[in-house]
């Protein structure tokens, strides 16, 4: 295609909305109008299912519920008078709660004002506040945030060391839907035994997070923590940034939370359109659909040219792999579908992989995030009138051309400025971009059964380690390891009892071994208080 | 396979380091005797050119260099007299040094000691350190180290701010082998500007860690600054972080580089063994060509289960991908090879994308990596004799076990503790790893000459910006972008003018458009200053 054709195409293909700022340019995915035609019956069908999800039909047929995350950005929209009741409801609990913390007027025990969060959470749960944080908490916010998201207790030990002092004047959020998610169970407890260990009463700092009835809603209303909110059934993990989960953080943090709600409203009002070339979320499923030949073929390499926006494409991991991989789609085949996405932040990554992008193995396509403005303020010149800002516009245009020379497909997503309104946009964006795609190729995009499997895996590998320490400290004699996982009648899991022992010997906590730790059929195991 | 042959397939292939206190399973990489058989004479060839290497051969053909990575763990090893004192001569510098200015004998102007670091660099220059850092710097360092890693504007102005009234104590490494990594002299200039805001005089602030002679050497004498440190010719940024690359900002840190450089050599000597099931490189090799048949068909998803490796897999995705993502193999056949590296850590990614890893696209396959110790000190008992690292290593087991089951192979990499000596033993594994994965393939590991294109194709654009600039200033009236680019002599660049003007144009510096910003073509663009 020669530059006036290819110009043409990209005039043809931008996609622009004036209240966002906001620019979609698919002209770099090589689709032609035959692949057009051939998915618009399907675009059809893919917005009529998004408008019955909207309209509070059961898009979740597993889990037999309703998807309902767009209606926390539009109250109106929500099915029943409740429903509405319960959104609005909380939100104004939320922006209350943000400025009584701010002022003082809720705050800790001895203390005059909360200074950190300390946010416990996992997947859906960390990764939209870490984002948001990351991309829009001011550089001196009312509160600091840390973040617990996994159970690796060095990890644990670095943030409490880092909030050190200041614990006295944290206020620590609990996310967890069930409130049985281990990890976040963990977080909480290693948190409050941390905050006892100060000779500080853990309630009056604690605020739960939670579906109503759950475990931790128990805990926090037994235990008499400061506040919960709810999180709503109909509302995904990795839809809910914009629920509960990721405002109340992003309030505390000083976030215009509203501005987020309206760009993510406005957002929503655009892709609701049911005209594929003007709606930039059915743009992108359609141009995931071409790269991948509708079953993945092609990772999403995710680029921001902007450091506050790297965890985007981390976010993004999870919404779109988590949603679109599954193993059958909704007629019951087998289809192991799915888009592996990665991606840290341009121009990066170009010293780290463009290498391998440009030239090696072509099994991906590229989304760039572009924003236009640089900085608060003038910029210094570089040289022959050019800012440090013009160099980061300068290698995104560069990669993405190098790239296309080398038939190297991407996208160009570009927003004026990072802002609640515009981060709110991105987030509805891709949600909706990824229920459309999800439609498109017949997945349930709303539920994640795979993920049970390592859950009761590892539960019960934690029962096996009981039922073999127990058969150690019961023996009297150094025992092999297939003789431990005889006695503990799991004769077929030598492996595990293995692992699970040299684990527990590497924390000294009982388990001597003698014998060659390259051979661990020679080791003789015993316990010792 | 039974659970009795998968415990003896694990012993069988276990890979056991006493020294190092590492273990290595591939157990799980579901090749068979015939493959194995198949790939033998290819170790072979492998081996030896890998001896060929560590002797000083040409092994980066296209650029006529030497590759001494592994020298610098062990100068001994070095071709020449000459180079083995390069080599003891910088690190003692480094250590020095570092010696110095933790005692205050090299200190800033006015203030008795340096308290922090900014560390300038991008790719090669910033991954290891940051990984480093992430992984081994202690809660309370001597310095802190904080990163200009990119050109964003925004970026830099939030790392100054965080800085803030520490500039006058923070020292600046400024990391590039020519000096004219574009990013990295922009940082360096915009660094410069803001101590100057402060009035103070950079040079004592300053040091340059670069090659002998390079643009930056030069700036580095003529003004003065604080020292130079050498980036040797035969190290590629991307193996250059046991080079004073990554050594300055370790040791600056308080963290042990002669352990990082002994554990890189332990390891070294092990990967040299040209026996296959006793080099836990080659069976890394081995693995990765099963995995993608030799063609980079399957990704590789890099779990590390211990917050403080994060960076790992990001290290990772530069060393693997920039090395092995080639369109040429050795002789000249296009080949498109690589292989795509993704991952943050677990169990965290579990709650983000296991769902697609265990049910979706099986196109990767997984290197878990697990340590062994918990913590320092006591573990809170969270449930049934478990504590938080139990659940950890739990969910590592059973996710692999879980992913197993569904045919989806994995490597586990098991390290005793994070050390100094550990992550220079992994360094250099992965070192080892790809450069025996590139022979194999038959690919220049060592250089990276996709890269360029990108860099030629962004310095173009800021020509075609000086142009365009010059072209509406000189104009008494408003131009179409078309007319703009006949003007400047790019008639065929109209859409790379449009995309430089409304970057531009968001950041007021002179571009008026007058017109519909959805239809490009429509715009009349002036200048006004």
């Amino acid at each position: 295609m020669d530059s006036a054709a290819l110009w043409q195409r990209y005039q043809d293909w931008l996609y622009y909305n004036d209240e966002l700022g906001f620019y979609l340019d698919v002209s770099r995915m090589s689709f032609d109008d035959f692949f057009l035609k051939a998915m618009l019956p399907e675009f059809e069908r893919a917005f009529q299912e998004m408008a019955a999800l909207e309209g509070g039909a059961i898009a979740n047929p597993d889990e037999n519920r309703m998807v309902g995350h767009y209606w926390l950005r539009n109250p109106d929209l929500a099915p029943t008078p409740a429903l509405k009741r319960e959104i609005v409801d909380t939100l104004e609990q939320v922006k209350t709660f943000a400025s009584k913390v701010h002022s003082g007027e809720i705050h800790p025990p001895q203390e005059a004002k909360f200074t950190d969060i300390l946010s416990i959470g996992i997947g859906g749960s960390a990764l939209g506040p870490q984002f948001v944080a990351e991309a829009l908490s001011p550089l001196t916010p009312p509160l600091a945030i840390h973040f617990l998201d996994n159970a690796d207790p060095a990890g644990m030990d670095k943030t409490f060391a880092q909030i050190g002092d200041r614990l006295k004047t944290t206020l620590v959020l609990v996310i967890s839907k069930s409130g049985g998610t281990p990890e976040t169970r963990n977080g909480m407890l290693e948190a409050k035994t941390v905050y006892e260990s100060k000779n500080l009463n853990f309630a009056p700092y604690a605020v739960a997070i939670t579906g109503h009835g759950s475990k931790l809603d128990n805990i926090a209303k037994s235990e008499n923590w400061l506040t919960t909110f709810p999180m709503h059934d109909w509302v995904g993990g990795r839809t809910s940034e914009l629920s509960a989960v990721g405002l109340v953080a992003a309030a505390l943090q000083g976030i215009d939370i509203q501005a987020m709600l309206d760009g993510a409203k406005l957002m929503d009002d655009a892709t609701r359109i049911a005209d594929l070339k003007h709606n930039p979320a059915a743009l992108l499923a359609l141009s995931w659909h071409y790269a991948g030949n509708g079953k993945g073929a092609k990772d999403m390499v995710v680029l921001p040219y902007k450091d506050s926006l790297l965890l985007f494409s981390r976010y993004l991991q999870q919404l779109v792999m988590e949603s679109l991989g599954k193993e059958k789609d909704l007629n019951g085949n087998v289809v192991h579908q799915g888009i592996a996405v990665y991606g840290n932040k341009g121009s990066t990554d170009q010293h780290a992989y463009v290498q391998q992008l440009r030239e090696g193995v072509p099994n991906f396509f590229l989304t760039f995030i572009e924003v236009l403005k640089d900085r608060e303020g003038k910029s210094l010149i570089i040289e022959d009138g050019a800012t440090s800002g013009d160099f980061l516009s300068g290698f995104l245009q560069g990669t993405r051309q190098a790239l296309y020379e080398n038939k190297r497909d991407s996208i160009t997503v570009t927003i004026s400025e990072v802002t609640p309104l515009t981060v709110g946009a991105l987030i509805a964006l891709y949600d909706r971009a990824v229920g459309l795609y999800a439609s498109l190729v017949n997945v349930n995009a709303y539920h994640q059964p795979g993920v049970e499997a390592g859950k009761k895996a590892a539960a019960s590998v934690l029962a096996l380690q009981s039922q073999a320490i127990a058969v150690l400290q019961a023996a009297n004699t150094p025992l092999s390891l297939a003789e431990i996982a005889e006695k503990a009648k799991a004769g077929d899991r030598v492996e595990e009892i293995y692992k699970i022992l040299r684990h527990i010997h590497a924390n000294q906590r009982g388990v001597i071994f003698e014998g060659d730790l390259n051979q661990p059929d020679s080791l003789r195991v015993s316990w010792q208080n």
